[in-house]
């Protein structure tokens, strides 16, 4: 046998001088092998890396008893918690987890759709890219009856079950939570808004500007993928306008690089300009001042996404829900903008 | 073709009526099929989800394109910033790459080394988890000619690549650095001494230790897995001690649940206690006082553990190498303990 080649049935015969019947046999832990024999072809099968019933096996019942994840970026931390909600509820159920980063590009994935289709896993759970506006890359592993559920970032297909917090109220409260602390021209740090999930948290922020009879200014939204150094060049941006009293950004890694900067030339936070996140980051609550901001339950999506998928793994007449998860303002320093 | 089922040319011949034979020329690219009625059999197959080539192909070629990662836990910002780096070298060279989570469990890792031996990818980059003392889990995936890398947790095995950075040069340049501020009363927060990466440390903040004249204490050796809550364990300890004026931590994330404790009890960072940490979390240079720490390339280490294990992949004669990267303190304001 040479190295990196399959192992067979017949080198684990050939090693011992003995019968492949014989190794089958022993392998499916028939009677008529003894028991001092079993063992020996057991432990050579160990030692030449022998995969009994893995890959043929998978070919033939079709199951890996592997979930794979797509997530734009496992380094945001709220990413990273869902994914550990996932893990815990997969390990319970017997589910090994593999993930795979599309770092927020259509065409990787389109690659990892593939990649996880040739795998063969279970199922697949997906918060698509900030990219993805058409679904043809997930018809394939669709038609060939592997299930997709949808986390976070939701995607309306025919019979795929998602699971998302409600962005639309959750933006509400945010820009609401400025208002009422005396901010009157309030910037948004938004999302791309082909992504109905940022168009969700445009649209919670406009209605609370409309509630309040405040004006919503186009050049207000300030569109970008969110990153430390777009919030650097939003707060530059925000510099130049001049009469900004309120940031709410559509994440905190965006809404901790503006106050970092805005610090840096002397702006004080929250007297001059107060700031809202989304996400509650670890970095939030250590930051100074802290940071107000949205509190998802991370954990629990994951937890609930991976749920909702082992259920349409093991029954394929599983009924497909939608589930939209409640979220909590978390009141920090960074909105204390009023004077009293 | 039932739902779930693998899709074949015998599936893709029944859906339009015609002979498989030609459906497989048609795929095979022969010249004996019309373009009309290759382009109507490659949009069938794309329609039923036919994976051409793939697992039947792996089989045969026993190449996936696909690395598997082992990662201890994605949510450490040193880790996924590694997994970046491994990421960007693995898609310039057309791999993509699946991830996966010990949670620091060996029974996890065990299992998890399986998955990827089933699944056939091409090389496996693993970081060790704290609590693994054998290697026989990767024996099977090694003695099958698939090549292993180790990175940041080193491990000596036979023929194997690995890359870590020079763990005794950090511990002892940030123990050395607290002794030149004025420490005298310095715990180190270690991780497990079964690691040798944990153990280089330690030895680094005991020669540094020496080297200056300073007793060396095993009570100020604090061992955990160094995650939040043992960092505030570790902190009430310190108070309890009563006489410490420095603290070296093996990561970041300790060091800080520590700060934020002392400093919620009224202790002075760096007057009363100074702190080092390890990694250079984001986190680190956002707190107050900022956190003097050990910056790591991990970035490029996650580059060159990927180059590595490609070149093994592609050419099974290369050699294996053990690459040491180098380290640098940065200096912050939490180490400033000096009365000057």
């Amino acid at each position: 046998m040479k190295k990196g080649e399959q192992v067979t049935i017949h080198d684990i015969a050939k090693a011992l001088g003995i019968d492949s019947s014989t190794v089958s046999r022993a392998l499916n832990n028939s009677t008529r092998v003894s028991k001092t024999t079993k063992q020996k072809i057991l432990d050579k099968a160990t030692e030449l890396g022998y995969q009994r019933n893995t890959l043929a096996s998978n070919l033939r019942t079709n199951k890996t008893n592997t979930i794979g994840v797509i997530v734009p970026r496992i380094s945001r931390n709220f990413f990273s918690s869902v994914i550990s909600g996932i893990e815990e509820t997969a390990q319970k159920a017997g589910y090994n987890v593999i993930i795979c980063q599309s770092f927020e590009d259509f065409e990787k994935e389109q690659k990892l759709m593939e990649t996880l289709l040739s795998n063969r896993v279970d199922g697949v759970l997906i918060s698509i890219s900030m990219q993805t506006e058409t679904f043809d890359h997930l018809m394939p592993y669709l038609n060939h009856g592997g299930p997709i559920v949808f986390y976070d970032r939701p995607c309306y297909i025919e019979n795929c079950s998602s699971i998302s917090v409600d962005d639309y109220k959750a933006s509400f409260m945010a820009t609401e939570h400025l208002i009422e602390n005396g901010c009157k021209n309030i910037v948004h740090f938004s999302g791309p808004q082909i992504n109905p999930l940022y168009k969700n948290r445009k649209r919670g922020y406009v209605d609370a500007l409309k509630k309040h009879g405040l004006n919503f200014n186009e050049n207000y939204c300030l569109e970008s993928k969110l990153s430390e150094n777009d919030g650097i060049v939003f707060a530059k941006e925000i510099i130049k306008m001049g009469h900004i009293d309120g940031i709410y950004s559509s994440n905190d890694t965006a809404a901790i690089a503006a106050i970092q900067y805005l610090k840096s030339k002397g702006v004080n936070i929250p007297k001059d300009i107060a700031v809202v996140g989304f996400n509650n980051d670890p970095i939030s609550s250590v930051i100074e001042p802290s940071l107000t901001t949205i509190n998802q339950p991370d954990f629990e999506m994951g937890k609930t996404a991976a749920s909702l998928l082992i259920q349409q793994i093991q029954d394929t007449s599983f009924k497909k829900t939608s589930k939209v998860l409640d979220v909590e303002l978390i009141v920090r320093q960074s909105s204390q903008h009023k004077k009293v």
